[in-house]
């Protein structure tokens, strides 16, 4: 396959996109366009989740220009070379395999004898078998007794992407052991911060004897797991585990200094093809997913992200929800002008969503060189940020309403809630008021009103995107992940960025360890750490 | 007083302003600058709160012009007018007097009649009393028993500042009944979302025999509110209470529905002087963090923000925290041109802090009229997000730090930790390694880096200021949010913008009510109904 890699101001199809007029919203947001701009995808279960985009500031002729660059950008193509196990990360010359964790296609990527899709499945049925041992009372504490806690250390990908879906599925109706069941089967938390009163607070009430560790970090070498892995350690001795690490499994890389350690209980791998950010998927979202809600569920989730992989493979912008939100966001960044995009889910179990989303988007294409190390001179990522609807429709919507800048939207909603508990008032349930809500906002935002009084005046042409669905199920959520992450690696391709580094972090951890090496420090470091002694 | 109310860029010293040259970080980042550019909080209980400024790009002669515009636009005269009852909420026509809150000053203010001081201060001591009723066990649930958990029901600024401040609390040590504590003496939560999925969260594993709900909402009518206290009546009716409004306080003006009903168990009130997000100081957050950490505890928090308060009447920027943190943001925006503000607290006990204050901040001066209802023709209020470090470290700071765009950081940190619970690891303490992490990534923005390969290469220049205490005490954390407040206030009037209205949250209330109530719905609207039905 012969691909070009350009610059997205270098492609043919950049000045004729540049010079397309965005619609006035309140002109043309009519029932057919409603219908119209929609992209779907179909889920193995049934389920459809929809990308609707009649609120953006697009004309069908600016949809046929994205197109145009799409095709130019070749952007299917260099798809299909990820898939392949080309060494799309370039900086590192690494594959960029995070698909394969729930295509598991077995053939896929063959290097140096290894089978990569049958070795992220063999992974995937180690952690199940483990997770039903655990569930079943089968694997015990060192003290005898059941887990009746999992407590995952990580930081990063580590920890936002499966902390993430963990509290999206917390509410989720599912079958275990023949028994019908919500929430999670053993009480789960999360460490990530150095911070000591992060360990602190997140241990307390949680019983040594009974308690399960997951550290997670690829390289083992992440100071704030490390760090937490003393903490926690220390807590099961003053506990009374005579051997702590008995209670601590590790999803880790085969060539990590955590893998060579025998004195744990077990370990998981993954490795240097999935970036941190893209992990969810593999043993670092599955192990602690499969602990909490069974292997089934977990497996549920890579269904739902395996059909939104394949969906995205749909050369028609119009057919590819990922393909389109990549081409819109960049249309909107690029040729609009907006610095930032609101994540808005109309679901209180999509809570920390925006925080992973903020994570995958900015950690991914926060970058200035294109993939030959060139800086480019177009605006790359944008700053990505949110809280759930309605709360956030009570605190920072008055600056995307009536703010001097304009702020595109991207809003997630569900026709039925997770739990299934609603109450009736003043003639509708929460669930009816809820999605009215977001209704509300999405036309209040796209047409505006106009008002005698200008402080009530709203402009009105902000544009926004929906996606929709029934019910957030483990299928849903997969694909909304996959969703999210194809996105993204469509937009760095646009740009022609490397999405899958991130050299921006190393700069602070070098200047960090020469604080704590007790080093001679150039003055400005000196200073700051004299300030604040 | 006679002041003039002008837009920035008709302010006398605009253009002197805009024509400074920003210095280059790392040629000027030394010690005495360091040492140099600091304002700090002096607080009753002798704790210290630093706002630092060396990492800013701006020079001496800056600061001056920054000064000449403080001067000219009035602003030390504009606050005074705010003190002293001013109506200086223009649209609404109401005075705005949280400050009043903390200071309590009798005789301050003082309107048909009504002392406000001697007021609030009086609401404050009837909620303190009843605090101490429901925590000594003097005062019981309907069926005779103590009250273990308490449930706050209310959305945006009766949620995020009050939840902030009571996840920021929850490590701290206090004295209560002669005992020394840490963590809350109720279970406490919070409802917000109209989503049915959050109220049957958080009322999940409690008991409803001794469940008390704070209804929060000033005007008695929020629609997120209201349908969540009928959740929570069904819930409580269905666990045996007859009469499920006797375990239920109001937060409430003493005007609104709910006031009326002698149903409640009690009522504590606020105005319409009191703007939602500038409510925490009031019985919107006094209610409930009086009753999970005891009444002393908030009257430390108010003390703090009394000095607080106090210190931003300096008419010298270079001594005033918070008016030297809103000049450099409006000289950031307006002449540097950065869209949106990261807030990076270094302090997990601050995790819902950035929510707060993405509230404050862009519900205050994300503004399109100035206060006459003229349209500016300059940007306002940039978009804020945040999340702790080092968490973010190992997300979004990629972009920060490589992206397209500059984003001014505002840290936020802590000598000690909160809880006193630490561990050595590789020759350092958690706290020790968190510092020495601020402390790095202050440096690493400012200064950058330059590298041979230009992926790895930092180009600096990313200005960021630091506000450090010792330790996250009640006092501390009032000060912070006040110094917050009045940043937010400083730079309304700066902007010339009303900072106490938010008309735009409106029209989504409007379309929400149209589609609720089965009227005729506008094509746009009904098109959407009809797609998500």
């Amino acid at each position: 396959m012969s691909v070009a890699f350009r610059n997205l101001n270098h492609s043919n199809a950049w000045e004729s996109l540049r010079s397309t007029e965005p619609p006035r919203l309140a002109d043309v947001l009519d029932r057919k366009r409603i219908d119209d701009y929609r992209a779907a995808y179909r889920l193995p279960d049934g389920a459809t989740l929809d990308y609707r985009y009649a609120a953006k500031q697009v004309a069908d002729s600016t949809i046929d220009s994205l197109q145009a660059l799409a095709d130019d950008q070749q952007i299917i193509d260099k798809y299909r070379m990820i898939l392949d196990g080309e060494p799309m990360n370039t900086g590192e010359d690494r594959m960029v395999l995070h698909h394969l964790c729930r295509s598991e296609r077995s053939g896929a990527v063959i290097r140096n004898g290894r089978d990569y899709g049958a070795w992220y499945a063999g992974q995937r049925k180690r952690f199940a078998s483990f997770a039903e041992g655990i569930l079943s009372g089968a694997l015990v504490s060192t003290s005898g007794r059941p887990f009746e806690s999992v407590v995952q250390i990580g930081i990063g990908g580590s920890d936002l992407g499966p902390r993430a879906l963990y509290v999206a599925l917390a509410g989720h109706e599912y079958r275990f052991g023949g028994t019908l069941r919500r929430g999670p089967m053993l009480t789960t938390r999360f460490v990530s911060n150095v911070d000591p009163d992060d360990a602190s607070a997140e241990l307390h009430g949680l019983d040594p004897q009974s308690t399960l560790f997951i550290l997670v970090s690829k390289s083992g070498t992440t100071q704030e797991t490390l760090t937490n892995e003393a903490f926690a350690l220390r807590w099961l001795r003053d506990g009374g585990i005579a051997r702590p690490r008995k209670h601590v499994v590790c999803v880790t890389s085969e060539t990590s200094p955590l893998a060579k350690s025998t004195d744990y209980l077990d370990s998981f791998f993954i490795d240097d093809f999935i970036g941190g950010r893209y992990s969810s998927s593999s043993a670092v979202g599955g192990v602690v997913l499969s602990l909490a809600y069974g292997p089934d569920v977990f497996a549920e989730l890579l269904a739902g992200a395996a059909a939104a992989d394949a969906a995205a493979l749909d050369g028609s912008a119009r057919a590819n929800p990922a393909l389109i939100d990549a081409l819109l966001g960049v249309y909107e960044r690029n040729v609009l002008g907006y610095p930032a995009t609101a994540v808005l889910p109309y679901s209180q179990a999509l809570l920390r969503f925006p925080a992973h989303l903020q994570q995958l988007d900015m950690e991914s294409n926060g970058k200035r060189v294109n993939r030959s190390g060139e800086p480019v001179d177009y605006a790359t990522g944008p700053v990505i940020f949110g809280e759930p609807g309605t709360n956030g429709q009570h605190s920072f919507y008055q600056l995307l309403h009536q703010g001097t800048d304009v702020v595109p939207l991207q809003f997630i909603g569900f026709a039925e809630p997770q739990r299934g508990d609603d109450v009736e008032f003043e003639g509708s349930s929460s669930q009816r008021k809820l999605n009215a809500n977001l209704t509300a906002q999405i036309v209040a935002f796209a047409v505006g009103k106009d008002d005698p009084n200008p402080n009530k005046r709203f402009p009105g042409g902000r544009p926004s995107s929906l996606l929709w669905a029934r019910r957030l199920t483990p299928t849903v959520l997969g694909a909304l992940l996959a969703h999210f992450e194809n996105k993204v690696m469509f937009q760095g391709l646009l740009w022609n960025v490397n999405s899958f580094d991130q050299e921006g972090v190393q700069l602070g951890k070098l200047l960090t360890n020469q604080i704590l090496s007790g080093a001679d420090l150039p003055e400005a470091l000196a200073g700051f750490v004299d300030a604040l002694g």
